[in-house]
């Protein structure tokens, strides 16, 4: 069932054309939400964040501070979900975190502090995601507000994924440096795409099962 | 069965007697291992560290500096491995990593070169530790050196946990950041002590089970 945060909510995903960014979009289709699609070909960013109440950023580490220009104007009061994670080719198994502590406080100092910014969708495989069914993987979802974070959590309940409160937005830096690892634990192990969980919340129910 | 990489090897448990340190010593005493303990109260840092072949540091943060300045002369050419997890009181639930990097880049940088530093058990509750049987969190072991790492995954195997390859040493940044987040959940959901475990790893046992 769809959460109260999302109704006639319409959700921008920009860079929606990507691998995670396409498959976000398809599953909150496939759960009733509008969704409004920006690309480089496509819809341009800036109409994209225009049109929405949410709108969720997806691109490459090297194309957020790009991205976050352009929807910058359209976003003030507006939340936006970061999902960037700081990869930095070649060396995308080693954590590199950016200066600012974490990509989602990146985001924040960009955008500025009228602009409500959350993230999340750090961890989990793209191309699994984009396949119907059930994924591995819980979803930390991180800002300063809770009430904000909620919608996060609602957004990724909504795509078929367990989600939880990660605290604040510094707390980011904690997902994002696990995907580098995850990286490793992928070429390492040979796994097709390793996720994370979080044991001993008994109380907490998945809500994918 | 107690791995070749730790056969009639000493390990000196510095801060052994705080509740990690504790919960270590007594898991690998029982596997059968030779542990030394360095406590503030007995026999002294420095000491410990001279008699052990494996050093392994479980203080708090605060106390990480002085800790490694003891034992620095006695840990050339040996195996450190550091746990320290930076939670700055009172924000223990905000993740708050150091100008190193991580507090294991921290202990490098602090030992020098000569000493092969790794560092691990992160994440894993030590009054869960410290109870007998398993423990539902996985072990990332960190460092630059796979044969290095390979001491710290023993070691994770023989207190009885699942132990995983985390990367280089950078990399420790994601365990000790994500302990703040587990810290966080524990207070949000209630939990007694969340752990983590990797998923999607089809290949890899756990030794425990």
């Amino acid at each position: 069932m769809l959460s109260d945060l999302l109704k006639d909510k319409t959700i921008a995903v920009i860079g929606g054309t990507g691998k995670l960014g396409a498959a976000l979009a398809g599953r909150w289709r496939a759960a009733g939400l509008a969704v409004v699609v920006g690309s480089r070909s496509g819809t341009p960013y800036a109409e994209a964040a225009a049109a929405a109440d949410i709108i969720v950023v997806t691109v490459p580490f090297a194309a957020q501070a790009d991205a976050l220009t352009a929807i910058a104007s359209h976003a003030a009061g507006k939340i936006v979900v970061d999902t960037t994670v700081p990869l930095v080719p070649p060396r995308v198994m080693r954590v590199q975190l950016p200066p600012e502590g974490s990509a989602a406080q990146r985001a924040q100092a960009l955008l500025g502090e009228a602009v409500k910014v959350i993230s999340a969708f750090h961890n989990v495989a793209a191309h699994k995601l984009a396949q119907p069914g059930a994924v591995d993987c819980d979803c930390l979802v991180f800002g300063d507000e809770r009430a904000d974070r909620a919608v996060g959590v609602a957004l990724a309940e909504a795509a078929g994924l367990r989600a939880l409160h990660g605290g604040a937005l510094a707390n980011s830096a904690a997902a994002e440096a696990l995907t580098s690892v995850l990286v490793f634990l992928n070429r390492t192990y040979k796994s097709d795409g390793a996720g994370l969980r979080i044991t001993a919340l008994p109380d907490l129910a998945d809500p994918t099962a």
